[in-house]
């Protein structure tokens, strides 16, 4: 007997039955006999069982051609709830949802990420229950969490790996610490890659391959290849920032290396670029504020910090050929200067094949695009076949 | 009803369950039952039809605790053959093996791709034929086919899609006219894709991320991402002989750009630096020569060929974070000196995180990584749950 047989619970097929529920279209019990090749009363009894979960619930009756109509059932994301925690260096933005990342309720407030996982995490969770209260529902329906962090995450542990920004979380075990708060499944990512994932899912649901590109203090992407977040052997996959560019010159960046795409083209780095223009600005929300009153310096080199950016999007470009392109962030935030300067050299340096079919735009989800991600992480994992079983009383 | 349950077969179950026993570990009808939560008789059923159509085996006996001990089952991939044919411009190579790429038999030749399609793809059916003959089998085992072209392909439909060095095939529907002389299922994709698989299947079949990379005439990299090829939106992903290198200057590219990869590192481009530097040589077979032979112009040519591909590498490194990059190609052939230049780079111009457990390394296929993706191709499609049902008599 090997290891698979010996551990793994005897699934009931309920878990994988549900899968084909799972695009919310109505279907009726014959339906479900006749895709799966399973007897009328296997999938009769699996039926209840979804229904008295609540995942599933009757959708009215199909056409018939004579006699009794048969019953329909289909997905009801309603019936559970997902808590979705976006975590930046000064920033939480939390969110309760369903199972189809319909937010119930959600709150937005300033924090110091330096307070430490403790404080932090013990805050997100007692916010948590009461956007679940403030939603009208109980803590019960809560089925999972999930959490972006503003660092590098080790997905499979959930722990952050040292973390540049985040003073006191290094390997800090934010899943069994939120569990003691709240005792269901908790998925941890960084906060690029929950981004990516978010836009993808709210906004471009059909799309195989899409890269997400945060543009802010820093600038680090997600990679959508085929579906799903790809995060590479490390986890590191999508770590932009300190690309050579080329003609980046000896521009110091604070890896250590010159001539890195965050030493030339992040908020830090333009705000540096304005004030030695005789326009002082401290951060990428600043660079913004200019740009939109019309300062000219600043809109200058807001494209040219597009026109960098494009030169290593050219590079993945060739190597990804995704689709669309969403660059996302705050620097973002300054119109088009930022995409025009992206666009006019991702489509010149790449080939016709690559980008005849490629779009770049700007993020859709209005800042959300964070807890819209950390939602669909956290429903998709309780909504495969083995998390479902669990969910089945 | 609707399209999905309209239309698709009524599975036996026999595809999934084939999927427990394709690691080729010997298990027992009530192992199987364990691990699926099925009957003991829908089991043993099952078992029966795997076992008539020679995809699974007897294994032996399971140890007992008492009494007859019960028999086990395992994958016999020696059942069934695939035909492997990986076609260059000037090269065909092709291998009958089995459902492991195990080699049964193989046959080099030159061909010249410009004959067309139908010369040569008839020439390549008629080949197959001979050699499953030759490896002493009926051409009623063959299963499936799996080929490989020195051009941009739909994956999908099989077609090239203009080919810029093979005159003729441009949407030319490969699969239904091999399907003509051998009448199973055809996979189709380009040379680079099916050397990545070919190289991750047989060496490192371990590694969830691999990028292999192919310099030769030209350049142009596979990405293996979470174990799959992934061919991005157009199957373009991985064309890096287009990119605009760092410092590349106005080197002019048969594309019409400057400064691109290949216009600076392929052996095309090494071969007239050497001719300019006094070194007559026309191809990258004769800068591989150069370098064995000692000259050490060709060397530092070879060298700084690496530096530069490196450069592009290591923003492919910080995109994706592989795990091993695999070189190829015939320049790679060229000993150290090249691997030298791209280590070089790469290892110094990425972040810690993601070149502390990276490997560069030199194919280790001989040659051979093209028909063993080819055959990997072939054999996993036939595989999977659905056409495991189609193989069942």
């Amino acid at each position: 007997m090997d290891a698979l047989t010996k551990f793994a619970p005897r699934p009931s097929g309920v878990g994988e039955m549900f899968q084909l529920l799972r695009d919310g279209r109505p279907r009726t019990r014959a339906d479900l006999a006749q895709v799966t090749g399973q007897a009328r009363s296997t999938i009769a009894a699996r039926v209840d069982l979804l229904l008295a979960s609540g995942l599933v619930a009757p959708a009215g009756e199909a056409s018939s051609t004579g006699g009794r109509p048969p019953a329909t059932f289909a997905f009801a994301p309603s019936a559970k709830l997902v808590l979705a925690v976006d975590l930046g260096a000064t920033h939480a933005r939390l969110a309760v949802t369903d199972l189809a990342s319909t937010v119930l309720a959600e709150h937005h407030e300033e924090i110091s990420i330096a307070a430490g996982p403790e404080a932090v995490l013990d805050r997100a969770a007692g916010l948590g229950l009461k956007l679940v209260e403030q939603a009208g529902r109980s803590s019960k329906d809560l089925v999972s969490v999930g959490v972006g962090l503003p660092g590098p995450v080790d997905h499979d542990s959930g722990r952050p790996m040292n973390p540049p920004i985040m003073p006191g979380w290094d390997g800090a075990d934010v899943v069994t610490h939120l569990q003691g708060r709240l005792p269901v499944p908790v998925l941890v990512d960084n906060d690029v890659n929950i981004m990516a994932l978010g836009e993808h899912r709210s906004q471009f649901p059909d799309v195989d391959h899409l890269l997400f590109v945060k543009v802010a203090t820093g600038i680090g992407a997600g990679v959508i290849s085929d579906g799903e977040i790809r995060r590479g052997a490390q986890g590191a996959a999508g770590d932009l920032g300190h690309i050579a560019v080329a003609g980046g010159g000896d521009a110091p960046c604070r890896c250590g290396n010159t001539g890195c795409l965050e030493a030339l083209a992040s908020g830090r780095a333009l705000a540096d670029a304005l004030t030695s223009h005789g326009t002082p600005a401290r951060s990428s929300a600043d660079v913004v504020r200019l740009v939109r009153a019309g300062d000219v310096t600043a809109s200058h080199v807001v494209r040219e910090a597009g026109r960098t950016i494009g030169s290593v999007l050219a590079t993945c470009v060739s190597m990804l050929n995704p689709s669309v392109i969403v660059i996302g962030g705050n620097l973002a935030e300054a119109g088009e200067h930022l995409l025009a300067g992206i666009r006019e050299v991702v489509y010149r340096r790449s080939l016709p094949l690559a980008t005849q079919h490629l779009r770049i735009v700007g993020s859709r989800t209005r800042g959300r695009a964070g807890v819209l991600g950390a939602s669909a992480m956290a429903a998709e994992h309780v909504l495969s076949p083995a998390a479902i079983e669990a969910l089945i009383p």
